[in-house]
């Protein structure tokens, strides 16, 4: 395989890119008898949709999805599911110098050299738009998970750049555009007048996500090399510009002593989640908690050093609709993956052990 | 599969418990025609085994390996390379409470549940003991790559608990115990100290490791799921107690510009390395980097709270040999795992590109 | 995977229904730079379509393909080729009895079984309809393996029914509307009244169909258990109705003495060819010869016992479009599964030992 | 994967070559708390062993295996279950100018040129005694499939050369060296004259096998490309010196008619098994049956033209043991292929569909 199907059991072979005709995906593997119609899958892509505030792209792209098979009078079938989304606001405008540039930051240099050709138009397949396709086979995953075991996926943004954003509550953050988890209106403004000045000053931002995953199962996760950790920083750091993940505790295990570091266990359960829900790369049944990295938007409209393909140096600049946080948009698509990789391993469990047991 | 195959191409198939009669592993799609004997291999299992200073455990295991088919006069002949590793120091005491008991921090509560029977001896498959098969498939990895590419890996700790290891070269992590690339000796005195200090108190501590792959090809990395950085945060995140991982910038990236972050090209190549060596899922032939985060070890002698498994109260303490801080000896264990992810995108660069251009 | 994904390197997961809004598949692994266009998947779309004579179903499909992705300014570029193939002409009938009635010999009673639904509109994804999707995604495997290797591949019927049909040359099988390779007119005859008297009955009837691949290159194939020969195997014998495979010699080898059957070899080359192009379940570099024997269809007007989903006894009657023998479309699909079983073993090659040899 | 893994959820990967140190396998997937031991699994390598009749192959090879890993006091724990067997009677002899030459009917000349290097003693991994470490694997499917279905599986010889055996009774198939399920003692007789005189020509001779398993459940396989059949014909298709396969009716499907060939049902069952226990690639419940043309062992005293690896004509002898009918020893191959398959296809109906409905 050439890497474009994530999973094992529960699989999704995407394809598509920026501008070209369509984007999409074959969902493999769902179980049958499940009721489903685009109504399932259309919030959670409406939720990742661009042109939803000002601090995102304003691409206007309607992301509506059609489901080409696998569904009955309203119920999976058991057989593959193709799901299509046409690209509609894709800009026929010129790319010549793009072409033939490289823009620092971006998959540009490396496709090249890779592939030796690449589809300039809009990043083409290394488009932050490619995450559409997985986020509707993921809202299929969250139905699933949420009938059979209560399962339900939350997250939002803990930092922007320097700001740290205390959590309150998972609800919260549906009620700003930043998936922030808090109703403090001081902090949200903050937010906002720090997103005016970045785009005021052509630059970009990091930021940090936290997402988590309440009533899995216990007995997720396969015990060497397919761990459900394992899976999970596979399929976090594989979402565009993530550049770190931690379970649990993370990168505070290091300075963490034994003594605090490991959960205890008294009868009505664990006593903390250092572990992230997660011991031994096996589901505790706990929320399983994880926080992303992501990166600052590669393209910026200050000028920035670079080459061309046969090696001059350009400066390059860059215009048009982007989004100076592309971590905004990432809760979606981060609790998407969770789903995508929890859905997977339920359904490796059964084959090896049968059907689950409930969570705590 | 259950997971115990590491790999897509250059797959690593291991088997095996800590106490039981041998581990080994079958190593598929090794190319044919490469000199290969057991001297490739030992060097690299002897870096990694136990009872090499008095800051991890005791365990008395040559960790001799025997190649058990896949060459002949010398040579690997591409079909599968059989390693087996017999266990030798598998005390067989009674391990009649703790085969009822969760400890905590441990994969018992989890085994438990999933497979409703687990190997408590040592504990079982999920012993760090596992990573050796690994480290000897990755001993003939990094052979091939560097033959091939002039691909090195290095690697050491750069934090034990809160003492953070500034970096001097990589050459001084052989010199001493920690694995720290160093020749500062009042730290690694210290580093001593705090260490015997852990032991004294029956407690014990996290630890960060950096891993570097130099002289890697440009083009490896399938732009979408597969990515080298996705694959790579799975091989890390598989490790025995690793909680995060990160690339390049890593967690730094949050905070940070895209005028700061995105490195920038000339025609002497990229100016900066906060991509670790990765754009858009590729490597760039840059430096690939990595860190990693090491819980503190589970097993220590302080007392504490868990259930057995009719969930009754109990207190766990441990006993016997023990590391205090795992993390001394994971740069192995790191290197062999980012070796192998290397190996593997070698050859499905080959599938469907053709030969893979050498690095910067 | 739930199994709807074909090959390992070059992997096409196909999705759709007989009678859903549009059947298609995902190609990945496709090599890059080479042109492609729809018109190079239309022509063999058309050799397999439905209503070329009147000898096969009269379903009016213009099989139309359009190409979604992995392709820019006419070449592709390594990222998945999506294919896209509207169904037009899906008769919404009253299927009511249908549905909860199982046909003999067709996949009625086990789709029910396994998935306790199934989409009982042309026979749902079990229809024969779903090889178009694989036809497209070979016609660029055959490009491609031509380009590389000059890889041409062949097929006819070589019996229908009692009727054997003497091979003269493939180009005749072009001529006819039974992919017969011959041009003799007589036996022509014989067959269009063969066939016109078992639509009168009724009835249908089994055939045998031979594919061949020339010019393929030396060393294709995995020595254990992804054979050539085992691949090819799995590849026919998965098409529709096919209940038999020969590679070679095939059956014939049963009564074969040794000395008859091992190909000899003089410096010009193998002096006979009862391997059919495989030894050690790789290839020789020879024509690879492959026969499948393909049984009648299903679908006949005889009225047959049978039983409802509740067990009832009933008769089954079946009317409407039907192909009185399906062997007649099959010799396009055939070639197709070979194509695609020897351009992932092409790349499989490529992988561990690097580019192939020319094959005699 | 270079292919030595064989199954998809239930996986046996093996490794060694026939004069190596040993051969083996490691077993993933395999359901925890089964009982195991290698009194489960010796008596299967014993039916295949070498040295059983004067017929075969007279090398000593005891063919002890020894379980590594995954069973805990007597009970599969859920990991993965290596096996190890040694070989013993590997002759040190000269293989001098075999290296260099190609045996006509072997897989010399393939391996040569796939990997411009081969192990040549004994065949290296070509040879049929690496079906060893597959009986071995599927003794543990064969006793897990019994313990959740009744499955049990059935084999033996149908045809030797031009002699027809007419089936009695599976029973029988155990009371001569032969597999021939009859008690006609004539019969037997001929079948021994007939080996005697083979041998005593220098020449070897071809067979057809049938392999049958009842009490499978309905439901098994996928229905495209993972087919049950399709499946078994991998499954097939890869035991050396196999050339063709058929699934019920198999080659006398050309022949029929669509009235004769599907099978009825009627509330008591299905009336006939031309199927072979398979509708649209998914188990019917009925008796899985499936047949296989072994091609004449290719190792024949009468000397033959080959040619060396420098291409120079030259004449070949093989002295030594060898079977003058590989087809001889291959019941119980195939049987053990065929389990694999339904237990690979168990475990991958569970995944999707949960736990199987018992068969007819």
């Amino acid at each position: 395989m050439s890497g474009n199907t994530f999973g094992t059991l529960f699989t999704v072979t995407t394809f598509g890119e920026s501008h070209g005709p369509a984007i999409g995906c074959v969902i493999d593997g769902c179980p049958p008898g499940m009721e489903l119609s685009e109504a399932d899958i259309q919030p959670e892509l409406d939720r990742r949709r661009p042109g939803t505030s000002r601090h995102v792209t304003q691409r206007q792209e309607p992301d509506t999805v059609e489901i080409l098979s696998g569904v009955y009078q309203g119920k999976t079938t058991g057989t593959p599911i193709g799901l299509l989304i046409r690209n509609q606001d894709q800009r026929s405008k010129d790319y010549g110098n793009i072409t033939e540039t490289f823009r620092p930051g971006h998959a540009d240099f490396t496709y090249w050299n890779k592939y030796g050709i690449r589809d300039p138009r809009g990043g083409g397949r290394s488009s932050a738009r490619l995450t559409a396709p997985v986020v509707g086979a993921a809202a299929i995953a969250k139905k699933w998970l949420n009938q059979q075991y209560g399962t339900v996926f939350h997250g939002g943004m803990s930092q922007l750049g320097e700001i740290v954003i205390p959590f309150q509550a998972w609800g919260h953050a549906a009620g700003n555009p930043f998936f922030a988890p808090t109703t403090d209106a001081a902090l949200i403004q903050q937010l906002e007048d720090y997103m005016d000045a970045l785009r005021k000053d052509g630059d970009s931002i990091g930021a940090k996500i936290d997402v988590v995953a309440s009533n899995v199962p216990v007995g997720l996760g396969e015990p060497i090399y397919d761990k459900l950790d394992a899976e999970i920083a596979y399929a976090m750091m594989g979402i565009n510009a993530v550049k770190g993940v931690e379970i649990g505790a993370g990168f505070r295990s290091v300075a963490q002593r034994g003594s605090e570091h490991g959960d205890e266990l008294t009868p009505d359960g664990f006593v903390g989640n250092n572990a992230g829900g997660i011991l031994g790369g096996i589901s505790t049944g706990q929320d399983i908690t994880v926080s992303i990295a992501i990166k600052p938007t590669s393209s910026i409209r200050t000028p920035r050093r670079s080459v061309d393909k046969d090696g001059n140096p350009v400066m390059v600049e860059t215009f048009g609709r982007h989004d100076p946080c592309v971590g905004i948009r990432a809760t979606p698509i981060a609790e998407a993956m969770l789903a995508l990789v929890l859905m997977d391993h339920a359904l490796r469990h059964r084959a090896q052990c049968g059907d689950v047991k409930p969570g705590n």
